[in-house]
């Protein structure tokens, strides 16, 4: 608790440092080039340093461009500084350095013997203030668990705030208790998945096969893990109902079964970071590099989020001061810190908001990666705020101060850099706009000219409950449009029946066959989705670029060629 | 009714029809070129046939550009034929002309003194099936009314339907009924508007004034009437509620005041033919030619319609089959068909919905103009279901059948026309999308260049309660953009304080002062909003034009010219 006390603290006290610190840092990184005898050397790396940062600023795990990476390698090799090369520094103690564990007093840390002082990197540091939860102490159980860190160029940006060393007797000490991988229990996944991320994991199915099936299978469904997946006993798990007149409410699996009515919807969830390697060929983003499956639509079934807490004690005096309801998942860092987030109450409370404490899907207990024993289902909202393996619930006048909530999962201009990013300035992104994807023909399929017809098939959806109404399909790079056959289910079945206005939250899968127009050696074929509140997709990615690479859902474009016998 | 419920029926019979008919009048029209002497100037006459349809399609009151308009009178100054040019025709008496009442029996009117069979305009009719509200009688009172008709190119349309001449008695008969103007009880307006039609009043302010106050005065207020304005005693007026089992509830001005809690929201109303006029210049459409200020926000109080239909007797028994709440207004043609449409019930009875029986406006009574007594303000949904001089509510199963609600106010894609239109497959417009335009500086206006820097002022808004929270601004077409500054009150005082989620009605004013880029002769001044669904605009218009010009939330660009002393 105190810890978490402080990092708030810390929080606010870094807003109103961030830039300076970070424009005093680069001053520092960029006026080196007179040093020493590497001045060159030095002064690549200091005009690479911002594409490197950009590059770490992966958060919670996420890929590195390999050009960026092979860059950094190639100048490590030829004399950048490393960890081992600063010899005549001087020796701390673990006494010492867990002195130094706020930016009053500094904010020191250990890695393989050094002691780092990172006080300066604390306001650029890509995961937020996390980063403070190591100071004072190790950085390797931390750097276990986020494998984002396991690269070379961390190791240079660290080098450069090496202050010391760590004494022997303490290096030894810290050697015996060293971390086992907190991933090696993490559930078997099937090998189709195209991995963004191992630890934690994240995946997605390749886009042909995901609109196969109207309702996607567990397998196949996009996997956004922020740390390691949990084990969680069904028979001892218990969630907790807190922040309500009536004290907290302890709930088992079997009372979240027996004591509320069962409540079944079909629901798409979509990550924020959907289609996020199309903006980063834009301009360099930082996050998972997530292609156009990192969307999924399921049965899920559980309680009412609004009856659990009708039954904890929500009523109108509660409704006059609570704004939110916060969700805590278990998985949990090192520090026992878990992942956290929040939805605005009317969502939660609305009778038509639909918010589900689901433990199946698709008919079936929810699997270990999508949260068993218990997930919330947020439908129409990003699928950050679908909180797996819940623990905790508190309904609040504030919103969760969780770094996902304050200082990630955010949409800002594009004109907006990290040198001036103000994350008080956004609001918590909750509902999604409206999306589509062509998911077949592939881009840079081929077309045999004698087809005489194309098919194009696709997806569609939109947030906050809004439907999709029509899909536009361009052959010719936008200059005319076809619309789409619609579907709410799988092909050759019936529709699943229209959902009343408002509480639409499943994709609808579409398609187009087309004549194959004639002397066209190459088609760009482009998708565009209209929902039922007639907001459309915008043109193309660069006027909606931002610097966390969300929300893009500017149209969807492919090329193919087509080829004659 | 009976003649309503014949409408009823022959809105379905159209659909089936609409399509064949309209292609056998083209042919017919297309393949004339060798009928007589005049075959060049009918081929000319049948080119042009299309777009002259599209310029009449300007359903119940319009503007058509001058250059149609001039072109088809140099056409009928060259010949072409008129209502006076057929004269060997059969005579027949008016109570043969009544026979022609339906599409089975043959569609028939009279126009000074002339028969026609209209039977297969009927289905390409801009107004829609309002036409056979005419259907066996006398075309002059319908015409007065819809003062879109008394142009000449109307007459040669409708001569090509010409079968024969009114008996002379009938005709005298005829004469002494002849209609008033319906329009002259209309109230005064303020001369600043700028008209868009007189007949009906359709009017809008100057740009530039309209964001100079954050709450829009009601004389600058966007006016748009579909019919005269009904001149209403306040002390007689009675509204009716059905549709709900105690049986109708009548309520007078004094019950809507007393017997139910007076609530006040600020709401922004805005048609779904703002921008048009943008539209229209990539592809002509229909509709009013209006600006960018058919949009404008006030304060509106009166009882909730929620409250209303409680009182009335909804309950758990009518929400079962209950989807719909129509409304009708007091404003009626020359047949007693009064202006109509309807609302999804979740949004009238939803406690978030914020739907008003409203007897202010910005805390007097709701002027004439904007539906003295009692008008139904719907926040978040286009102005079309705002229903002014309300004098029925009816609870419902089903939609509206009303012109408006079923052939009118709904989107297409780009690449539909007026051949292939099917109104059923597209949904009434309710939530419109988010939105932004600029307001200063005016397109073509002169910047000096030893201003050094340069202010940029507009509105933004967007529907079903999403709260606009960011537009981004750009000098340069759209190369970089930068953050406005938002507000929501008049400059200088402070914000109205923050509505809870979804329940944002409100529009925002927006300002950036930025330097004047360098060495530019010319600005391309880019406006785009986002909402907190991270909705945004699309670029441009062409991907989003549809044939009736609704719905245009593209960009906003205005060009300047900068100039040297």
């Amino acid at each position: 608790m105190l810890l978490l006390r402080r990092c708030r603290s810390l929080t606010r006290l870094q807003r109103h440092q961030a830039a300076p610190c970070f424009a005093s840092r680069a001053v520092r990184l960029c006026s080196s080039s007179t040093e020493d005898q590497r001045s060159h050397q030095r002064a690549n790396w200091s005009a690479n340093w911002k594409r490197i940062v950009a590059g770490v600023l992966t958060g919670t795990g996420a890929v590195v461009t390999y050009g960026l990476l092979h860059q950094e390698v190639e100048q490590a090799d030829a004399g950048l500084p490393t960890t081992e090369r600063s010899s005549s520094l001087p020796v701390f103690s673990h006494d010492e350095v867990t002195k130094h564990r706020s930016l009053e007093d500094g904010v020191w840390v250990t890695y393989k013997g050094g002691v780092y002082d990172v006080t300066e990197f604390v306001p650029i540091h890509p995961g937020g203030n996390k980063i403070l939860l190591a100071a004072g102490g190790a950085l390797e159980p931390f750097w276990a668990l986020y494998a984002v860190h396991d690269q070379e160029y961390v190791l240079e940006i660290l080098s450069q705030y090496k202050v010391g060393e760590l004494s022997a007797e303490d290096l030894k000490k810290q050697g015996e208790a060293k971390a086992s991988d907190p991933y090696s229990s993490d559930p078997e996944r099937h090998p189709v998945l195209r991995i963004n991320s191992k630890k934690p994991f994240n995946a997605e199915p390749p886009p042909e096969i995901l609109t196969e099936s109207y309702i996607t299978p567990h397998v196949l469904f996009f996997k956004r893990n922020h740390l390691p997946v949990p084990q969680v006993d069904p028979a001892s798990y218990r969630l907790q109902v807190e922040g309500l007149p009536r004290g907290a409410l302890t709930l088992s699996l079997k009372d979240l079964k027996t004591r509320f009515p069962k409540h079944t919807i079909t629901a798409t969830m979509q990550c924020a970071g959907n289609r996020r390697s199309d903006m980063n060929q834009v301009k360099e983003v930082k996050g998972l590099n997530w292609g156009i499956s990192a969307i999924g639509n399921a049965k899920w079934s559980g309680a009412r989020l609004r009856d659990v807490l009708l039954a904890a004690g929500f009523g109108p005096d509660v409704a006059k001061w609570a704004r939110h309801v916060h969700f805590e998942g278990l998985d949990k860092d090192v520090t026992g810190s878990a992942y956290g987030t929040s939805i605005p109450i009317n969502k939660a409370m609305n009778e038509d908001g639909d918010v589900l404490l689901a433990y199946e899907m698709n008919g079936e207990d929810i699997p270990a990666d999508h949260g068993f024993p218990v997930r919330v289902v947020v439908p129409g909202v990003v699928g950050a705020r679908n909180v797996k393996w819940l623990g905790r619930i508190v309904v609040s006048a504030e919103e969760s101060s969780s770094h996902w909530q304050q200082h990630d999962y955010k949409g800002f201009s594009p004109g907006t850099d990290w040198s001036k990013v103000d994350h008080a300035s956004s609001p918590a992104i909750q509902e999604l706009p409206v999306q589509s994807a062509i998911t077949v023909p592939a881009d840079g399929a081929q077309i045999d000219r004698s087809d005489e017809t194309l098919t194009v098939k696709g997806y569609a959806w939109s947030g906050g409950g809004r439907e999709v109404v029509r899909v536009d399909v361009s052959l010719d790079g936008g200059k005319t449009w076809q619309v789409a056959q619609l579907r709410s289910g799988d092909k050759g079945q019936p529709d699943e029946p229209s959902p009343p206005p408002g509480r639409s939250w499943a994709w609808k899968l579409w398609e187009l066959t087309a004549p194959l127009p004639p002397d066209a050696d190459e088609l760009e074929i482009i998708c565009k989705a209209v929902d039922n509140s007639y907001n459309v997709q915008p043109d193309t990615i660069p006027p909606i670029w931002n610097l966390r690479g969300l929300l893009n859902n500017a149209w969807h474009r492919v090329k193919v060629k087509v080829t004659k016998d």
